[in-house]
């Protein structure tokens, strides 16, 4: 019966999201979800914000969530794109910015979205090989690019790069637009926001769900200076499909106020991060270093496949990716304090 | 600077929005939005979401919606595919249903998106006249059609088409998908969903937006059998970038649980457009026989256009469109029967 189904239905090889069991009692270290609650304030905020008020469409620019994404970062609202999560701003980004004659380049080893968006959206690409230790050597990224884009730190690897040497292919590549995907940046990273003044090209891409505990309500922003963020705006209204609801709105403009909450939280993390890494290595796991809020780790005697399926059965989930050059690995979310020892826990009786 | 967009981002022709002033005081009668609040079930559900869970991804699947619209439509879950508002719902299925060889046909008087979709997906299209009175006329459907859509009630005439109709239309077509988009059917017109079982080139889409006062949650489904939802959850998944999101889920289940409240806003509002079309014949206005919860009505003596500037005078804001054929026409949400009253005040002085 799927003669009813177009060409573009037929040939599409869906995307599998992570797991989300609903089966209580499990340690859920597979989907990059942060272990602490959302700041109340946000709570708070989205209560207040559901009320008969609800009957009237949302505000179809997000002003308040705008100044406040503004506010934080310290740039003027024509410097932000606002959608509902990152990957909507990633889809937005690939038909607006992303889409040329010549390919767009990422590497190969990556978000496993930049492909499917390509193919959703007719755009030619070509991936860079990562250096043998998974990182990013932008003198790779030579002159035949539409556009650039890699995620910082990279995923799945959590390896961060620096910003000289994203300032390096800001400045090499004058004529095209280069993305940076900063989903995991507040754990260690350092944001190219700073360098959003002097580029003209750049674009970056940031996401409640991570370092804001919002995975649940879905919102995701750029920024970029004004023509960019122009033609972002431009393909949304051009639709207008998915403005911001209205408790989204409210939940994340409250969230990205309370930096004092988001500082503490996304702190926890990245100290519990180090003591997992610590304990992973004393396993004799090679764990590559972090700047995220997961660790990518493989241990020389057992395969990636083996140690995820062995995990679950201790009631354990992380995940694992079947890409040649990385199938060796586990990705695994930082949880609390207790969560990763009950990996730990889990893995000495493993292995 | 717009050297950095694509070309297909170059050629959009945005849309513009319905106004969402932020003064108050207006009587807005322009987006079609519902008079009343929600249910407070819904209210109360959404509040009860809003916790430490918002740091999770939201259930994928929406299966707790799914389950809550087949209950309240008799048909099982496998059936039934949600989205964020049926503007998206509609664009996944343009994409993936109504995307062929041959063009896709609707109205040449209809929702101003259906253009738009074509144009960003790179869909043909054909627009069947309507016919004098507004009506559509199945029989100029003829066998070119790669796929058809028509809003029912239509928009924005407000004229409702039988099922009788429908049935002769999805016979006479049995190769093509027909799409039946149901935004404003509570309000008087009948539902095609009873003709889904019988017929496996039917979709029907619906949204929360309207009856169910929810336009601020942007939620929509759409109904048809299991191999139409497949297609569309293909397309879904294969970038899988808009999951409804918590809130989203756990209001419009309580929302649509909750048939008592539903049935008496809608009755609330059937009994005020009725009103309303008499008190506008009253003042000498023609008014198409409406089943959706606005009016789309001329005056013989007075432009459109030059009606809604004095009514915004009176701080009553209307609709008009600016297509040839309806131009002389204003579109009057249904407010309650003090904002109608309103209305018919500002229009006396105005006459």
């Amino acid at each position: 019966m799927d003669k009813f189904w177009s060409d573009v239905t037929r040939q599409l090889t869906p995307y599998v999201p992570g797991e989300q069991p609903r089966i209580d009692g499990l340690v859920k270290l597979n989907t990059n979800e942060n272990p602490y609650p959302p700041s109340p304030r946000a709570i708070e905020a989205i209560r207040a914000a559901a009320d008969g008020a609800l009957r009237r469409y949302p505000d179809p620019d997000a002003t308040d969530l705008k100044a406040a994404v503004g506010r934080f970062h310290g740039v003027p609202v024509d410097q932000v794109f606002v959608g509902n999560s990152s990957d909507e701003v990633l889809a937005h980004t690939f038909v607006g910015l992303l889409k040329h004659d010549r390919p767009l380049f990422f590497p190969d080893i990556t978000y496993s979205f930049y492909p499917v968006y390509c193919g959703l959206y007719g755009i030619d690409y070509r991936t860079i090989p990562l250096a043998d230790d998974f990182a990013i050597r932008v003198e790779d990224y030579g002159q035949d690019a539409g556009a650039i884009i890699f995620p910082n730190p990279n995923a799945p690897t959590g390896l961060a790069l620096g910003l000289d040497a994203i300032r390096t292919l800001l400045a090499a590549h004058p004529d095209q637009v280069v993305v940076v995907d900063e989903a995991y940046v507040d754990f260690g990273g350092e944001t190219a926001i700073p360098l959003v003044a002097e580029f003209p090209n750049l674009l970056v891409v940031q996401t409640l769900s991570k370092s804001r505990s919002l995975a649940g309500l879905r919102v995701g922003y750029a920024i970029g200076q004004a023509h960019l963020i122009a033609g972002l705006e431009r393909v949304k209204s051009s639709f207008n499909s998915y403005p911001l609801d209205r408790l989204a709105i409210a939940g994340a403009s409250a969230a990205m106020d309370d930096k004092a909450y988001f500082d503490q939280t996304c702190q926890a993390i990245i100290t519990t991060r180090d003591q997992l890494t610590k304990d992973l290595q004393t396993l004799g796991f090679e764990v590559v270093p972090s700047a995220a809020n997961f660790v990518f780790a493989k241990h020389p005697a057992h395969a990636g496949a083996d140690l995820l399926a062995a995990l679950r059965e201790h009631k354990v989930i992380v995940r694992h990716f079947k890409h040649p050059r990385i199938d060796k690995y586990l990705r695994i979310t930082v949880g609390t304090d207790e969560e990763c020892g009950a990996l730990i826990a889990a893995l000495k009786q493993i292995l």
